[in-house]
């Protein structure tokens, strides 16, 4: 056999057992409360059909779809040979087909770029005829085409989570990777605002149980951007208006201004939206502000009216007369989202306090299976980010310390006999429910602890013929140091 | 947006809330079990370079492995334009380019054979140019890959266990899919026997505790095998008998013996291996027998010490005299296995009474990280297959009660007010820990159990005027309907 030194693909990751029991903590915790608000789990094939995914992300995105090439003889393609060998020649001959991606972008030649545009489609209709399978790019996808699928043996409203790796072809960065998890919990089939307010409750509960204290759960409608978008002159512009004050935190208000005005706002337009952004002040005065701005709006009313039905909802549920300040909500006006296809509540947690982006973030949409064929099903979702939330736990050291290991004792030991007497006291632990394991050779006992400590193994039970005589075990504290003399019905009682 | 009908790649499967609860139900077994044994998590990339993984699972794997077009314009390879061209040009040319695959294997002529080789060879190393990667084929060889790149931060022995999909090219056919979970659980770096003894009782474990009962775990040892293959006159000939005697049970005795003189072995051969193939009796007597028969074959005579301390070792845990009861083992000196690196001890899992294949297997071996360059290291692994066990427990019609949804009450009403007094109850009622949903919207009450009956929840709480009064909840049990008049305190109490 050959040596090889392997290696792995680029932007992907291993996750060793010390990262996955952290991991481990995370998705439970997250699994746990969907499960509690009654969401039932869902898992879809890695492989899409390549025609269900494209078209679904953009141009961009299409480009950023992992293709899996046909199985055998992938260039024998339906349709003339004659027709293929055209294909190929085609784009073998093409001008630009040795030009470096530097080099074309650095052209200015009109006839460079048509040229090269012909070979990217060239090249995009090849790849289309040698794969017909892609791997899935989100989980909303294929969610659609799911529910599309199973439409007539679905309970609607239907509650489903999902928690699968996506892939994408982007270029590696720190914190962005080419596989990933993601998390997503959705309602489809009723426009129920209880789906949002539980939405609150979810992302509350999953935080506390996972130890973040400060953060900021924003929400808005985009129904009132819409409405803002009216009162500014225009409702069809509320694309742009979104694109724009999306940037507020990133570029300031002024450039956002600029930006505004460059995509075609009125300067008076501009100046009337200055107290809108500019709004201070709790929940209610916000709405108070919202409603008097909206008196000839009809949609930024609705907009305005499913927020205040939210915060009652939360209310209600919880019977708390404080719900801004104890479910940490934050309704922010300035909150756009990129994604088009929301048509309602929209949510985005940020984490206080550290470098991260925001950990969670949805919304409601109208029309996801609509590209399917199945119109008019109004959903909500959300979902979260689980590589962010390891590195938030990870940034406020807040990791619980069982998540260092799942395996709770060793059983370490001189010689034969000792390893002998160990191997029924370890089936004893077992059976009480202990994640134990014994060393499994005969090695000096330094090497043994050595051993457990590099697994982070919290506990250490050592059997000599002493302890073999008197029943007395020897139970080390690994952390501490500290050793106990304890029978194993004491030792089992410790961990009960 | 255009409007399709979508499809499911072939071979690959959603898998419903429905049957995702019941998966689960196997898979946190397993773990649990896994954890309880001192196992770890391990996750690796769906995506390999296509080179950790080609050269593995021998030419006809090879052809399975999925591979992943490159992105971008694939066809900008390394190398000459030129080059390219002829390539492409020797496989557009190639005479057998348009045979069909019936056409070419109904095909006598030796030079249609011949061109048909060489043009498999030019598509396979254009495959090699256009992807770099591709998905896994199975755990083992990510493993062995992973041990490899982090062999100086592992302790060692190292415990993993590793459950996640593994993507094939196989035509599909019932019980045979294109993406399935593998669940495999492995210990490298040891040559300890306490490993075999271990996987024996944790395949008792994990089978007790999904309600399996009946079963035989066959067990021997490959050293055996090349031990009776010494006798027979050959040990180099271990293979070609295990290849043989695999099928036994598919096609009996005398095909088998006809199979082995095709395959070289002498008629004396044979009829020495027929008192050995018919051994009946206890482990003890088996072991007598091959200890009588291995005289002069050392490694025969390991494999039956290896054999024997194993049994020793289950009860030196377990103190039992009656292992071989007890723990449903099964020495069947005719259990090979296919797979060619196992050099140690062998299992496999067969089911009484049901039609499916075996649900567990795996082995000893002692070079798995050779290929990549790190000799020497022994291990031992087996897996758990979910699909199969799947069937099992649907045949059986075992699974438990409440594997059929993770909901355990579901909230209805009547009207607005009564939706109102229901959210803090229901607020409570996940307070307390108990997965629990509200109808989102007003509906007919009818409607509402039909959702809750649809989804299988299994209990129904009522509010009415009546109950919003009184306190007292109409508490429905959904599969007997009986119903009781119970306080949210009285019911939370039900489920704890």
């Amino acid at each position: 056999m050959e040596k090889q030194k392997p290696s792995l693909p680029q932007g992907t990751r291993d996750f060793a057992p010390e990262v996955m029991v952290k991991r481990n903590f995370i998705l439970d915790t997250i699994k746990k409360t969907f499960q509690k608000f009654g969401f039932l789990p869902l898992e879809t094939p890695a492989m899409e059909q390549l025609e269900v995914l494209t078209g679904k992300y953009g141009e961009e995105g299409d480009q950023l779809i992992f293709k899996i090439l046909n199985n055998g003889n992938f260039l024998k393609v339906k349709g003339e040979k004659g027709k293929l060998k055209n294909q190929l020649d085609s784009i073998l001959n093409n001008p630009t087909f040795e030009l470096s991606s530097r080099e074309l972008a650095s052209s200015e030649d009109s006839e460079t770029k048509k040229q090269d545009w012909l070979l990217q489609s060239e090249v995009k209709k090849l790849a289309f005829q040698i794969s017909d399978k892609a791997l899935r790019y989100d989980l909303t996808v294929p969610f659609a085409r799911f529910v599309v699928m199973n439409r007539n043996n679905l309970a609607f409203p239907f509650k489903r989570y999902q928690i699968q790796p996506v892939w994408r072809g982007d270029s590696p960065q720190k914190g962005r990777y080419r596989e990933f998890y993601q998390c997503d919990a959705d309602v489809v089939g009723t426009d129920s605002l209880i789906c949002e307010a539980e939405i609150i409750l979810m992302i509350n509960e999953v935080l506390a149980n996972l130890g973040i204290q400060d953060f900021n759960l924003k929400i808005n409608n985009r129904k009132i951007l819409t409405g803002i978008a009216e009162v500014l002159g225009d409702a069809h512009k509320v694309g742009e208006l979104c694109v724009a004050i999306d940037k507020l935190d990133k570029i300031g208000l002024e450039k956002v201004n600029q930006e505004l005005i460059a995509r075609g706002f009125s300067a008076t337009a501009v100046d009337q939206l200055q107290p809108i952004l500019a709004l201070k002040g709790n929940a209610a005065e916000k709405i108070k502000f919202l409603s008097d701005l909206f008196i000839n709006s009809e949609i930024g009313q609705k907009g305005v009216a499913e927020i205040q039905e939210v915060f009652e909802l939360v209310q209600s549920f919880t019977q708390t007369m404080t719900v801004e300040a104890d479910y940490h909500l934050d309704f922010d006006i300035t909150l756009a989202r990129g994604l088009s296809y929301y048509t309602g509540a929209i949510f985005e947690v940020k984490v206080n306090g550290v470098s991260i982006g925001s950990i969670s973030g949805g919304g409601r949409y109208d029309n996801l299976t609509g590209t399917f064929g199945m119109p008019d099903v109004s959903g909500v979702g959300f979902s979260f980010g689980v590589d962010r939330i390891f590195d938030v736990l990870e940034e406020l050291q807040i990791f619980p310390s069982n998540t260092t290991t799942t395996t709770q004792v060793m059983l370490s030991y001189f010689d034969e006999a000792d390893q002998k007497y160990a191997l029924p006291l370890l089936n004893q632990l077992r059976q009480a429910g202990i994640n134990s394991e014994i060393y499994p050779s005969i090695a000096k006992i330094k090497k043994q602890m050595g051993y457990a400590d590099a697994k982070k193994i919290p506990f250490v039970i050592v059997i000599g013929s002493e302890e073999r005589q008197s029943g007395n075990l020897t139970f080390k504290d690994m952390q501490s140091g500290e050793q106990q003399k304890l029978t194993i019905a004491q030792i089992i009682q410790k961990f009960c």
